[in-house]
């Protein structure tokens, strides 16, 4: 089964659940025009239809393959991954003034789902690669960024994150890899970093590593952490590769999915030392790291949305083909196709409300880290503040339904969505670890309580909440049937939203921290299923309203009452648990929970 | 890491979650004692734990091996299943008179719950022949039962059941396998048959296939299927092995996971016809099938109880093992255990909570099958109708906990939950094929709708839920503070599964049979919250009441408290789906989802 790239459904949230086509219209991104935007849009689906999907599965049975030290890649992966940067893909958003494009981040955004639901295996090594460009624009010397930024750009190499210790996951207070002046600029670094996701392999004819460490002077915790930039193989004057660093790839995981994807352990230093160049200050590397992180986070998100939107196609192919039982909608001869059947309906309408709903948040994301950029004063540090919140919304709810909506798609195949070879288990296989990877879901809900509603005092979410309740209002104002109750449960939803928010927030503030992060999964369901039932009830009212009165409108407009009065319904649930839940959360102790 | 049977936690779910206590004091279950009870259960945990446990990493690595038409089975396979053999498990609720032991369902239950956990690739294969044990008992030929029935009874040999074809999964109206009348007897079949869970293997010398197939002269339709015993090697006069069959195992699947337990693709008489004899009465095979069926589908829950056990055991080591960050709980050196964090031990109470649910479910549905055999007149109705009622949500609910539990075991592992090596994912590969085969859980709530809840005009649902209230009542009567609000949860969550309930029986009363069915899926969760929330508070009621002041007696208290406050909580919005949510459901047709 194929993916075609969901262009339309795009573009009309990025048009219609987003603010961008008022940007556009107030040539306020640049050179890009709706018509440009459409035109991108279109190639780029065609590239990942094309090209970057029949990838999916070979990767998937091949595996990235692991010996002597050297990864070789599946089979016609660097053929893919050249016709993709000779296509001008790599440096879609990167700063013009390096080679890029400088296309704003909602394009981003919809490419990189795209690439990703084509193949997130594939996907995933170039997401890094846009990480540490925007890490390196920001932060290097000039002549580093000369050196590396304009090859990654191009996406002549690409580029790594290494932050991951066996000791330091999500606390890095306790990383240990050290790096040492070496006088002459340059720094020798030491130590073992893992899940290193493309940490070697043979797409590009080198690799910059950007890698987190310690100098030996350097203050305890998360404060004395720096970031260096480590190729592979070291890059004489002329630009020429110079001899090999003092660097290897140890190992490549054996892991549940994303097999065509090489999740290292690298060593450094195991002889004279791992030469390194400082990107940004001493001591200064884990802003650069949150540089990286912080599109990484959203581009993750994506994974999810469009491994989801995968799944969906797939299962609706397979619904519509396979025939099973009687259904009083059914007029043809023999068994009916099983998407008639209702228990199968609400599975592919629940794939589909959830696909859309965390695409409506992603993009809304985007827009807000460009509208940060781009809007001045107040108004940016609001977008800045909007963006931050939203970031793990984006990360966290688009991954859980990523799995979620794959694991519907196992389902609906039946007996065959347990074997391999149909390739719905293989969704939901590579789908896991995004929940898990650029800070697990759980890192998300606990940054969303801890830094996302205390901005501001508190105004920075509660500026949201009520541009949602205008979204509500409009909604339950307009009285057209076929909006069913998507004003009312959004209300109800936003009601509750607004009694956890208001609880959080004053735990918080009134130190009640172990309670607060005991709702903060919860509260991050709450909060998404608002933000995304509000995005669909935006774009359903766009659809009421435009003159169309194609299948299109009537689909955004069913998408967004099924997401309010199927999904949106366990918004009280979700509010109870967060204010009520934690007495009982917070007695689990290990010996309780195992007497 | 290996599983240790929670023996501990079993016993106390037959004893206070049912009435298993009241039926051995009033000597009911034959010969069955409490101390018979909790030796067989220590045995039965110290083989799952010791001997099956250790097999289940090496099934997943080396897998059920296919060549030239033969199944070689994973290394030590063979020798452990001799082993359980030998210590008279095979038969344990089997007739006495073939040689079983003839204890009741709930040791069945118990026992199974136990080898599924250890490894469900390889508790699948002794689980189904129980099924066909059962069908053989109720209604084979003397001569058939004589020929087989024992040698299945000391598990000598295995069954399997052959219902799926290719256009025939869950529409059985549309099998194909033909049987033709030999003339003597005897009888010869023709089809092709797919997904045999262990059709071939060489755990034993010879394996006797259940086949459901047409005679020539059958009515269209479900009656006209018969059943018939097809044996791998026929069978001599005097019991010894004979020529082999004509059939063959033409493909082993490749799965998702339960890679130790072959899924075959059976192909009957491609030269004059595969032997079989008659089980039950020509055109009557849909009835033998249930018989074999009907537990089959508990155990299957159970399998999602025990796949969910063993992977919260897994969790909650690792979680107190591995050390990440700060918490003002911990008072020792360096960084606490991730056990100790909020967010962890919510999903490690959210494990445990589900896996005592659904265990509460399971067990109950085991008591009423019991019940349903041992009462008479109106009362063995009345337990049947609790069985029936009680058997789609053992199945779909426990599966579909089971394979969320993996999931969340996987997410507290972080990053090495997505290696292979650490186990967790294998569980959540594993969990996966029980929400499917066996009837998918889409199938059970449709049966929980259709079939069960109209079980005397609704009079056994209504019965079941006066008693679930009850229970609600003693615990809101309690007043205990360690209660939290149980008793004030759990009647929200009955009042929401009364209207649920009296919606759905006047929408099938009606004849509104496609809006019932759209709310099949989410009311066969409410109704299940509802069951394993009344289970666990019987159980908080009966550890409150006992002179036991042990931490077990208090952690039974919180399992309970936490469920409510927890995970119950999802009731409004579940009844809510069921009630208001069918028009966006049936709307959702393929040219609108695909528009």
């Amino acid at each position: 089964m194929s993916y075609r790239a969901p262009v339309s459904d795009i573009a009309f949230t990025l048009k219609h659940m987003t603010g961008v086509s008022e940007l556009l219209a107030e040539g306020r991104l640049g050179d890009l025009s709706e018509d440009l935007m459409d035109a991108i849009l279109e190639e780029a689906g065609k590239f990942a239809s094309e090209e970057i999907a029949p990838l999916n599965r070979v990767g998937d049975a091949e595996h990235a393959h692991f010996k002597d030290g050297k990864v070789t890649m599946p089979e016609g992966w660097r053929r893919v991954y050249e016709a993709w940067c000779a296509a001008g893909w790599a440096g879609l958003s990167a700063p013009e003034e390096f080679g890029g494009q400088g296309l704003p981040t909602v394009m981003l955004a919809a490419t990189q789902e795209m690439w990703n639901a084509a193949s997130m295996a594939f996907g995933v090594g170039p997401t890094l690669t846009v990480g540490s460009i925007e890490a390196f624009a920001a932060h290097a010397s000039p002549e580093v960024q000369e050196r590396y930024l304009k090859r990654l750009v191009s996406g002549e190499w690409m580029a790594t994150m290494n932050l991951t210790e066996p000791q330091a996951g999500s606390d890095l207070n306790a990383l240990r890899t050290r790096a040492e002046r070496a006088g002459d600029g340059s720094y020798r670094l030491f130590g073992q970093k893992i899940f290193i996701t493309y940490g070697e392999h043979d797409l590009t004819d080198n690799i910059v590593h950007l890698v987190l460490a310690r100098l030996p002077d350097a203050p305890a915790g998360t404060r004395g952490i720096s970031l260096f930039a480590v190729p592979k193989f070291l890059v004489n004057e002329d630009g020429s590769l110079g001899p090999a660093n003092d660097l290897l790839c140890a190992n490549v995981e054996e892991k549940l999915g994303i097999h065509g994807s090489p999740t290292c352990t690298m060593l450094y230093g195991e002889k004279d030392g791992a030469v390194g160049w400082l990107v940004g200050e001493e001591n200064r590397g884990l802003a650069c790291m949150f540089t990286m992180m912080n599109n990484a986070r959203l581009i993750v998100g994506l994974q999810g949305v469009g491994i989801a939107e995968r799944a969906f196609q797939q299962a609706l192919a397979y619904a519509e083909e396979r025939r099973q039982g009687r259904n009083p909608d059914w007029q043809g001869e023999g068994m009916a196709p099983i998407a008639l059947h209702p228990d199968v309906r609400r599975n592919l309408a629940t794939m589909k409300a959830l696909v859309h709903a965390s695409r409506a948040i992603c993009y809304a994301c985007a827009e807000a880290i460009d509208r940060g950029r781009i809007e001045e004063g107040e108004a940016g540090k609001t977008w800045q503040e909007r963006a931050n919140l939203l970031t793990p919304l984006a990360k966290a709810f688009s991954t859980d339904i990523g799995f979620e909506v794959a694991s519907i798609g196992v389902q609906i195949h039946g007996g065959m969505g347990y074997v391999e070879e149909t390739g719905a288990a293989q969704h939901l296989r590579d789908s896991r670890i995004a929940m898990i990877y650029e800070g697990t879901n759980g890192i998300q809900a606990i940054d969303l309580i801890m830094r996302k509603l205390p901005q501001s005092g508190g105004e920075a979410v509660r500026g949201y909440l009520s541009e949602l309740r205008e979204v509500a209002e409009r909604a339950a104002a307009s009285n057209r049937v076929d909006f069913g109750r998507i004003g009312e449960r959004l209300n109800a939803a936003l009601d509750d939203t607004e009694v956890a928010t208001e609880w959080l927030l004053a735990a918080v503030g009134e130190g009640r921290i172990s309670e607060a992060l005991a709702g903060a999964t919860p509260y991050l369901r709450l909060l998404s299923l608002a933000a995304g039932g509000a995005g669909l009830a935006r774009g359903a009212l766009a659809a009421a309203n435009s003159a169309d009165g194609s299948g299109a409108a009537a689909a955004h407009i069913h998408t967004a009452r099924f997401f309010a009065e199927n999904i949106l319904t366990a918004s009280g649930g979700l509010k109870e648990t967060v204010t009520g839940g934690a007495a009982s959360i917070l007695a689990a102790d290990p010996d309780l929970l195992s007497a």
